[in-house]
């Protein structure tokens, strides 16, 4: 096939239907190649594995000609940052798409950290769902850009109807919510603080349980830092919000902390923000989904008080990123993000009734990430989906029971969504943080499990001390499934342990 | 199949095998049924086929069980943006990852402005090739998440080395150039902003001509709104700009006009930025890849002389969106973007080796865009890319002689890069503006065409006037292709000046 075919127009279904399957087949080679969760050696070895399979990539490449000097030479400039793989260079002639298609999809998949290994279980990383990245070749191979409408006729309704759905799932209640796609909670963080800067409340407020984002966001709006309001057990204290809010001030709660899973008080922080005339934005890009869940709902009891609320769906709603959603309670606040572009959305364009897209989005050109967020929640249901979030809650639930009974391990608190915090003791009693931090790094090194970490303010005298953590979103695992990881967790800590009395300075 | 069945594992590539099909059959199917570039009868008709497939899709949904009235009952809240649908809701329960995939596939490709199709050639909106779509499979069904080495191993490797490529191919001469992965052009234009504004430099300077998204940016990160420096020919003016440039000031090129695809004279411009020591940042979403060919690479010259650059694969580079990537000439910087977060970059994890992905980008979670962008240089190289440039720019410079031989029509300029921008002479005699508006809306309600429009200072005095677009980005039409086209606007127009006598009112 010539390797500029294409994916859209009448031969583009055949096309794919021909490459598609050379990917997958390197996909699958790599996952049998890799073995674990992650491969082996670290960073090194991976990087080392990339070098090793450029020759081959490059064989058809002029750069490796038999006249030329290997780049390793002299004329190699030592300041360029991947002069020792001397491929800095594109390659100028091609491979084909079916030998590009099948050696890097091979090699992706074999260097990946792939969160359909239930030992991938470091991050807010989900396995994504196999109809959401089917859905995706078709959106990709039309390629609508989601900012005019005859870019993207249909995938702008699509798009409409979906956040309408969310807007109203957010806020049951409410006369005229809406919601827009985002890349993330990064983004919907940044647009809540700057919905807030465009209605004159320029002071950011957040717990410091609040994920980073929200004082980048602040950094690049041209805002003041956030006012960082203290927090008991990962979860921000009202009293003390109380005592320093002001009507400019804007707070960012967090339904669903990144480090611990826990969700703020919302109820009360939004009866404290109507208090103080404060605007409320939720970052529940964790926790929202737990809308879709009749037993789970009540944990975000408050939620539709708040002015505005991140979700993604690549957490919690099993997408590839990004899936991010921002919902307002009132569709007049996303107007601060109206703009015109004479070839976009002309004034006389949107009075003949051409939809104005542009107003959706900071972005321009844009991916329908809406349409795979569709396609599975048709697939699925509200109700298929909180299933799966109840079940990531049940076996996180279980997995903090055995970890409380295990003799070799300490529990932070119960989940309250599917993060379980824990600490080897070996690492209270002579290994301290730095013990806890190269257990993480063992495991991921030898390819075993990729697990996450979190400082906690739990140290004797409120200092931050060093805790692992298991963020379960894999929808298909019981808690038999995370068994062995603790006993891992265990004897690496102790295997570690020994190790750093052999040789202190070793990292 | 199960709805919930992952696309990652080790039975991933066989469920993918399963459902993708589907998604390509349903594909096709729509495709078919559209018939022609776009679907015939504009948004009113796109939303009331929406709504006719909502009950199909909404079948196993009790929100149209036997007992409940429909919602477009007593029941419906007015207010509701969706209220006329009776859609707003998500569905509650699912109908299946087949049927979902393939009824919402089908009507996708139905409802699209397809850019495999030659008359569509409104916008910078590409028909991606099949080999980008299909190495997007993988990259979805593995979804490495490019905030953390621990997410991303192999996929970080990559996109370092791609990117590499990229600041490369942007400064061949560097001495460490670097280049990082973006959602497009907006957010390149931004970084450009940024990037000054955290060097002290807070002025943006921009041509009349430039992308709206570099006032939007400003706007965005509090800065000051451009100065607009005047064009002749949708060029920016080098000696105005250099009676106005002072040093504390970022001026904004662009190599290659939304409008008409004009690159801006940068080897000037670049030695006035110098002499008044202010810094320099250009727009080469749309002309950045003729790098790539070397017959075409001429017109960049001087880009190197930026501080940074934007560049868009989703233009020339026919990938779908997004796949922008911005370069800066000096990867130092790009330190600006730097941020901690104890969980994805703790110090000790980077002392220990392992890579600090997160000041790699404004976004936290991001896709591997650069997965797809790799494998397609990788399968057609760096020139077979450069051919398709050229092929692109060819075939507009022929079509342009043809609009000039044509008596019809009247054409504003000779293309530059791959954009015809033409006016029917009715329009002129007696038509006006508004004609050439209806022109335009005609051809896409009609479903036959989706060009886009262009407002340029060419009436006399100085004022805009309207004219039409073709934006030439597929990479297999020859001039032939648009010959019927440039008919079928001359008679478009004719006939829409004869309605507009019969009925002045409609639009």
């Amino acid at each position: 096939m010539r390797a500029d075919g294409l994916a859209g127009g009448h031969g583009g279904a055949d096309r794919l239907g021909e490459l598609i399957p050379v990917a997958l087949r390197g996909m699958a080679a790599g996952v049998a190649e890799r073995g674990g969760p992650v491969p082996a050696g670290g960073p090194a070895a991976v990087a080392a594995a990339l070098v090793a399979e450029g020759g081959d990539l490059g064989a058809a490449d002029h750069r490796a000609g038999p006249e030329v000097p290997p780049p390793d030479a002299d004329e190699q400039d030592n300041t360029d940052p991947l002069s020792e793989t001397g491929r800095a260079a594109l390659p100028r002639r091609g491979i084909g798409a079916e030998a590009a298609l099948e050696q890097l999809s091979r090699l992706l998949a074999a260097g990946s950290a792939d969160p359909a290994d239930p030992a991938c279980a470091a991050h807010l990383h989900c396995p994504p769902l196999a109809v959401s990245v089917a859905a995706d070749v078709v959106a990709g191979a039309l390629n609508p850009s989601m900012d005019s409408w005859d870019q993207a006729p249909v995938a702008s309704e699509l798009e409409r109807e979906f956040t309408a759905g969310i807007a109203r799932l957010c806020y049951p209640d409410a006369g005229n919510p809406d919601a827009v796609v985002t890349t993330g909670g990064t983004e919907s963080n940044l647009l809540g603080l700057l919905l807030a800067r465009e209605n004159g409340i320029v002071q950011p407020v957040c717990g410091a349980n609040a994920h980073h984002s929200v004082a980048r966001a602040a950094w690049l709006l041209g805002l003041p830092a956030p006012i960082v309001v203290p927090c008991e057990g990962d979860r921000l204290l009202p009293e003390a919000l109380d005592e320093i809010l002001t009507p400019g001030c804007v707070v960012v709660a967090t339904a669903g902390t990144t480090n611990t899973g826990t969700l703020d008080p919302l109820p009360e922080i939004a009866r404290i923000c109507r208090r103080h005339n404060a605007r409320l934005h939720v970052d529940a890009a964790y926790g929202g989904m737990a809308l879709c869940s009749d037993t789970l709902k009540t944990k975000l009891a408050g939620l539709d008080h708040a002015d505005s609320v991140a979700l993604d769906l690549h957490k919690f709603g099993w997408q590839p990123v990004a899936a991010g959603l921002f919902a307002a309670r009132e569709a007049a606040d996303l107007g601060a993000l109206t703009v015109r572009a004479e070839y976009l959305n002309a004034d006389d364009d949107t009075e003949a009734g051409l939809p104005d897209l542009l107003g959706r989005s900071i972005r321009t050109s844009r991916r329908p990430d809406a349409f795979r967020m569709a396609v599975t929640v048709h697939a699925l249901g509200t109700d298929g989906l909180g299933a799966l979030v109840e079940r990531c809650c049940a076996t996180a639930a279980e997995v903090a029971r055995h970890v409380e009974e295990h003799p070799g391990l300490r529990l932070w608190g119960p989940p309250e969504l599917s993060t379980v915090v824990l600490r080897p003791v070996v690492a209270d009693e002579s290994g301290g943080d730095e013990l806890v931090a190269r257990v993480r790094r063992a495991l991921l090194e030898a390819g075993t499990a990729v697990i996450g970490r979190a400082a906690l303010p739990t140290a004797p005298g409120g200092g931050n001390q060093l805790w692992l953590k298991l963020t379960l979103l894999h929808p298909h695992t019981t808690a038999a499934d995370y068994l062995p990881l603790l006993d891992r967790i265990v004897a690496t800590a102790g295997a570690e342990l020994v190790a750093g009395r052999e040789s202190p300075v070793a990292s």
